[in-house]
């Protein structure tokens, strides 16, 4: 039986070159600081990964190159929601060939879905999976899943092993928490909202995909130790230094822009993304670079140019 | 210069066969008979046609069999929304070669991006897109499309011929209207809310796409007919008959479910859906499925045995 | 039987002198222009008349001084929501005595109820009213009353004589109406949604109670009286004139402070209001100000100097 | 300068006799019994209290009565909201001279007011009053209060000492002490609620105004003291025991239905509430009367029959 998930899995951000391409060099380079900065695994294809905005084909080719890359120094955890339930299980099954230790499946997005056709979707997929799942909750962008729905699944389904929760809501975690761990101690539940990762570890979370790990990977790293260790106020006191720079990658530009941003002053090059812009929002992206540079200091973080 | 796009446009369905595969003959008959009946228009690819369920490959494949099975009776408006500017433009490209008039893009889904970044997109795929496109709001599903960005497209890109608007909001509409017929008097206004079908049409709208037009294609287009005619008082008194099967159309089941349920119900066969269901789902479909018979035959709509 | 209510009720404003208090002689001058103009019945403590920042005492006064003022030229619909249904069963007997013609009453404020509760708290506010009951729904302020509750009350409530819906969705009114008026032919459906007045009319409303009736009420009036006279063309244009200063007055300042400084340029002196202003709030009602009397220029509506 | 707000304020309940006016005798009891479970404060006129349900005379006697009661024994935080500024601070004083410790505010009700209007308000507010005063978010009830405003409130008016949020939200909870305890080591953060009220005091909340205290003091107190001697593990897991009982409160029957039911299991007699309620609901009291006693039973809660 594999280990349960835990701990902290970086979800991974898509450099692009000049063309709008994936710039694989650049990735494999990222995904290997990463690494060697001691995240505990690498979820790509999750939001931050904008897998939206790349066609199936270059899911794929982003996975590979995470997997091959990785070459097993870390578990990966992908995301595989596809088209339909036909597609995502060819993902599941090609990201299980690719050595994932687990994939991460959004609600269907676009319509919003009864829980009923929520539980639907997702044991028809773990009844066939060849590969972990877990479920990734994400209200402000998908479908939510309710708790009794969550209850369900873990209660059915041995291959769902897992929720990424990103409601940033620590009473519903902990009623997920307290529903399903004595019946599932295998089931691992990971907080997606990095302004409360102390709390949520204290309060029982396995862990965490975080994209501020990708930014600051250091910092959340040592509340994640901190928290293993039961030295609370240590890691809460941490938790409030990056409060701000946190709000300000996720608020100050548009989703994963500001986390892009940050992340490019650690050294790299990501690219202008896929989403067009207007002079004035380059301009405006110059503006949270700087106040980004001036909140990483303040961390005491060691910044570095882009080679690109 | 090519017509102004006005009238019912039909937002086709897309039949299933029994291995959840497109089924070519039943969606070209389908086609016909909708065009038989006198839709204006067709628009394949949206949210009725599901078309987030669907590979890219298969979007074009629906939208080639539509272009091909209508062979220039009607005005085909295609959805051509694809995970990037780049795919959308290729979309785009592909949809005026096989003959449609214009293409409709949604926003960009699953993200929730600012008024700034849907101007951006927009006026990224108008400057280079060689076919007209109408802009397809629908906040329940999608980010929102404010007034402002809508006229500041509107005044830019005289490539942006129009709107599609599902949100239902009567006053919206009108503000619209307000805003931009006068600078472009060629602006498309429709409405994608069937239940106030009549009023929109009074209020000034050029046409509608609404899925109650796959089911009931003679009442929403004797709908139009009377509002052209300048029969209000007539139009009313039939979109009151239309709002109990549209709210069961609706609300009863998944969107698209009911809209299936129903067009089954006049002699075609559309499968399953993508979406799997429970036992509980099935036998529920059953009973919406009775009750749209019953609400079909208040209307005196002639019904027909499904051929397969 | 009294006569079903139907027509134009201005929900009136209520003029404050400099100490904040009730401008009595201002009132009633205000009162006496409205009737002089036109509209169909007045509406005093509603939530035009800011009912939630007035006390009892104040509100009962209000009263008072309407009924004393009409001296029964047109009917009165008085708010009669007060803190619990004891409150409020004795303001209903009050404003019988005055001569209301019915009271409205909103969905209990503050808590969120549910929809038996709600048809507990309508129901039994109905079994003891010993004057005819309006339901007031204004989702934005108060707990939504849902349709089935709506048809419940007025299904086993003859003291329950119709509803004054402020939701602005056009599509839930015509289904309040198709639900309810063939069993109760008596029962008024009035909107409060100015920017869809005449296709709220168009649609069947009886009448409404409109602020944008305390400002101009010769248009809303005029509307009215095109819709009654099946002149749709010409209310739906006339409403098209209206949508900008009504977006104006309801969105530009905090409700209802541009109805109050539009109505000012009547000839009134509305004074400061009961919420405290920042000078910079004191500066924009300046500038909005300005631009509302723009605005009722282009509507060719007479303006005059307050007297206070 | 008096000691910083801090601890559990039981946000107290109001017994009414079979007429439906307050049980003075009840309350006085009930008051006493917090007292002596060892509650650290007393806070009348909330929403537990049901403030909108009595008129201002009636808050006014539930504040004397429980000044009466208390006799200094604990601080009491008296909510003071009336219906404008005028009232509001006629109840300040009033409540000063009863001996309040502070009094708490909620935002204006009924209207959804914009950040500048809530500064107005609560600056002209902590102008003039003569008594400390904390600022009460609700959002689920009242326009919520931006977090710009608690600090340009909090920065400017040192008459306001303190927040209560319920809004449960801890990120927020962490950003407000972040930008204000700084500057402002004397002001008060206290949750309101429950269900994550170890994470909140771990990450730095003064104390809290909890519903649940009203039920359980015991148990809210324990977790309080286990958060005050670093005993964290211990407090999360009491706090994991709090949950289902929590939710069951707050969602099984209408605010404050639950927290009043199950009170009412401690040996007091609260009455059948101010909202007329169905038979079905009255029955559905009575099964949620039934799982409250069992879940009081697990937490090993002392019973006891109510005397009246």
């Amino acid at each position: 039986m594999p280990e349960k998930l835990k701990g902290l899995f970086a979800p991974t951000l898509v450099p692009l070159d000049a063309r709008g391409q994936i710039h694989e060099a650049e990735l494999r380079r990222y995904i290997s600081w990463l690494i060697e900065k001691g995240v505990h695994g690498l979820y790509p294809n999750g939001s931050s990964g904008e897998f939206t905005r790349f066609t199936e084909e270059e899911r794929r080719r982003i996975m590979r190159i995470t997997s091959d890359e990785t070459h097993g120094r870390v578990p990966i955890l992908a995301g595989a929601a596809e088209a339909n339930v036909k597609e995502t299980l060819a993902a599941c099954e090609a990201y299980a060939e690719m050595g994932a230790r687990a994939v991460a499946i959004v609600s269907p997005i676009y319509y919003r879905l009864s829980a009923e056709s929520l539980y639907a979707y997702f044991a028809e997929i773990a009844r066939h999976t060849p590969i972990d799942v877990t479920l990734y909750n994400i209200p402000m962008f998908a479908t939510p899943i309710d708790l009794p729905t969550i209850r369900r699944l873990a209660e059915e389904c041995p291959r769902i092993v897992g929720i990424k929760d990103s409601s940033g809501d620590l009473a519903f975690m902990m009623r997920m928490i307290a529903a399903i761990r004595p019946g599932r101690p295998d089931f691992s539940f990971l907080t997606g909202w990095d302004a409360v990762l102390a709390p949520m570890l204290i309060a029982g979370c396995d862990g965490g995909t975080n994209a501020t790990t990708d930014a600051v990977p250091e910092v959340t790293l040592r509340i994640y130790d901190l928290c293993r260790a039961a030295k609370y106020d240590e890691a809460i006191a941490l938790n409030y230094r990056i409060l701000d720079i946190f709000d300000t990658m996720l608020y100050a530009l548009e989703f994963p822009g500001g986390f892009r941003t940050a992340t490019e002053l650690r050294g790299f090059n990501f690219g202008a993304g896929r989403v067009p812009q207007t002079d004035a929002q380059v301009k405006h992206r110059e503006e949270i670079r700087a106040k980004l540079e001036r909140l990483l200091a303040e961390l005491g973080i060691e910044q570095a140019a882009s080679r690109a």
